[in-house]
């Protein structure tokens, strides 16, 4: 069998090796003719995948039986089209929400270093509880904080679950976490969903992040709430206008990065992996490859802390040396600074350093150290 | 025999329980009744050592033989009227040096990473070669830099050693690193020695640093050009008129700390070593106890690094877990909006939280980590 897969894809040959001869293509020079005698093609969000290219990939002699793409984001495949030839689909839904989490953890820890706030005694709300937001929500409550969901779509859904309105929740939460998808129009849209009227009765001391879409948050009123005044904190990974976003709004965001929130190693590769196991199911093949068999030794795989430590200290000296989100924030200011905000935001991404999970890193605690285990094993590291 | 110590003094009745009864007493209640029976006297710059002081102690019936102070400082101490009296002085000079470096190499891979500058590519103006800006000297040259060191004093007394003067150095730098001491007058006055001629003339893009004394570098100067033109990076420990500093200048300074450069718990620790060496060698006794005797097992003792990360940025990442400037930036930051600016500068080196030295954590390359071991050495790390 004849698999196309774009060229950006970590670990293909070796995952997809197991069905048969594997091509790998860039991505925008994937076109009818490159995928002439090929059963499977798996890209990602660069390649149109619509009617046009299955009907020059069908001249072409193409006999394709399975699409996937190793991203969450389908908007770049024409899912009719493939299932009116019987072709099966498949996507990655979930891949990266580690990574979106441990940017989350990361941002919070951050605020708290600078406000000098225990972060357990906040209250959290989460808007959306979908493979992120749920994600973080389970995280946050093992680390003990305590925790508010708002999610309508599953409160109808899942009558025995706890959820709340958004507008008690924005009463009660300290911190509240933006991790919806843009839904234009219906009972549950979520374009500025965050809308001035909303942000203006926040309660003091706020902080907001939204690492779901730009489009769910009025950046605008934003802007103009944190203009008037600065006791509200902010963290945007997601802009309207993206990658032209609002340089005065980036100014006066606590933490401003460029849309890299799910941006790491280990969530390309649980991409890849996904995919791949969707494949050998399609083909009756069982996936014998794990996430842990494809992923490579971090640089930094373990370090030891004994005691003497606060707690909190300990968890946020684990988490920056695996991931600091000052680094993607101060790489967007100086790519703004140095080729402009739109190029700067994209240059950014394009370029973007190798990051791993936290889960990657194992800690071993020595004498004095074992009480931090709980708080460090909450947070997703490996205990040892 | 009776020892008074300073009961702020780390090891201290490990160390001078060598010379018998050791009595700790909090620095500032240390007066003559406080003396009465002591032959050795050992103290932090809180307590003001002065003829006053040793005429009280004399009455209450003090034999006094050796007064030690923990501290590079000896202001706070009336050398002659001791040495009227026949009593032994020492003080620990360099003992906090290390730290300072550490300080300094953390606040250079900061701007580095922010600029997306090679520091090794940056050539380092060192303005005061003696405890610390040696160290610093030999640390970067280790790492491959560029150096050149200033040093008037130095160079007539060292005539085969290779020094130049400031205005020739100022021309030849991209940074330049402060660290003379406060001399009124004579030949090689230091009070303003960056006056506002020289900051005016620095070429655009320096980086400029300053941790030895604040009243070496024309704060008002420095405020117009920073006000003038973005181009400057600047590096602020030590500030005029310390602690209620000019808070214009702090918010335009990239790094703004309140004179904790030196601030490590193994400087302090080395201050007690090398007071206890000099009390010993006082009464004839052998110095059995070497700092590594002091000195407790670090929160974090190790970490292991594998390859994959480019050389600079598994530097950064093993300097900021042991150590991170912007802790100490948004630690001032904070306080200074909380208690106002002169408060807030205290109130942060009252509460310094526990800071370890570079040389206190080992580091273990595993496979394909081999090649950092030379970078890591060069910066203080314990390779293993
Ligand atoms: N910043 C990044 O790098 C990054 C990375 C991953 C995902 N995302 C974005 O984050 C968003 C969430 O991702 P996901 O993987 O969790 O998606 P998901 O589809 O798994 O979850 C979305 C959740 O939002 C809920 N929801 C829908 N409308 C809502 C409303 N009006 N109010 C509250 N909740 C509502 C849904 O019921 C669902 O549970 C997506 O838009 C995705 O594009 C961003
Ligand atoms: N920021 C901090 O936390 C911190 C910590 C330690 C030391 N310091 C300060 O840093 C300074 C240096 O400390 P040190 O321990 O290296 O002192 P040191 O006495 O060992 O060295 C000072 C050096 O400066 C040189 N010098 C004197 N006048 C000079 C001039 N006009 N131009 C150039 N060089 C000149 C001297 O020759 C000497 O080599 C001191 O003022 C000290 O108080 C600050």
């Amino acid at each position: 069998m004849r698999v196309i897969v774009d060229a950006n894809i970590p670990a293909a040959e070796r995952c997809f090796g197991a069905l048969g001869e594997v091509v790998a293509v860039p991505g925008r020079e994937i076109d009818g003719a490159a995928l002439a005698g090929a059963e499977a093609l798996i890209v990602r969000s660069i390649t149109r995948v619509d009617a046009a290219l299955l009907e020059a990939a069908e001249r072409a002699g193409a006999r394709l039986r399975f699409v996937g793409t190793c991203t969450i984001g389908t908007d770049h495949v024409d899912q009719a089209a493939l299932a009116a030839r019987g072709i099966e689909f498949a996507s990655a839904p979930g891949c990266n929400a580690e990574a979106v989490v441990d940017y989350v953890l990361s941002s919070l820890a951050l605020l708290a270093e600078r406000e000098e706030a225990a972060l357990d005694q906040r209250r959290v709300g989460i808007v959306g509880a979908g493979n992120v937001g749920e994600r973080l929500y389970r995280r946050l409550v093992a680390l003990g904080l305590d925790c508010r969901r708002c999610d309508p779509p599953r409160a109808e859904a899942e009558p025995g679950e706890r959820f709340y309105d958004l507008d008690s929740l924005c009463q009660w939460a300290d911190v509240l976490c933006l991790h919806t998808p843009l839904v234009h129009g219906g009972s549950h849209a979520t374009h500025h969903l965050l809308d001035a009227e909303r942000i203006t009765a926040l309660k003091p001391g706020t902080w907001l992040l939204n690492a779901g879409r730009g489009d769910c948050l009025d950046g605008t009123a934003l802007y103009q709430r944190l203009v008037m005044a600065e006791d509200l904190r902010a963290v945007l990974d997601v802009w309207e206008g993206e990658p032209g976003i609002d340089e005065r709004l980036r100014r006066l965001v606590d933490i401003a990065t460029p849309h890299i929130a799910g941006y790491s190693f280990d969530g390309k590769l649980r991409g890849t992996q996904q995919i791949y196991a969707a494949a050998m199911r399609r083909f009756g093949l069982s996936a014998r490859l794990s996430l842990d068999d494809l992923a490579p030794r971090p640089p930094l795989s373990r370090l030891e802390l004994g005691g003497g430590l606060p707690a909190w200290d300990a968890l946020r000296l684990c988490m920056r040396a695996v991931y600091d989100v000052r680094r993607d924030h101060d790489g967007l200011a100086r790519r703004a600074a140095t080729q402009g905000m739109a190029k700067g935001f994209d240059a950014w991404r394009a370029d973007y350093p190798l990051r791993r999970e936290f889960g990657t890193l194992e800690v071993a605690l020595g004498q004095g150290g074992r009480a931090l285990a709980p708080l460090l094993s909450a947070a997703g590291f490996r205990i040892n």
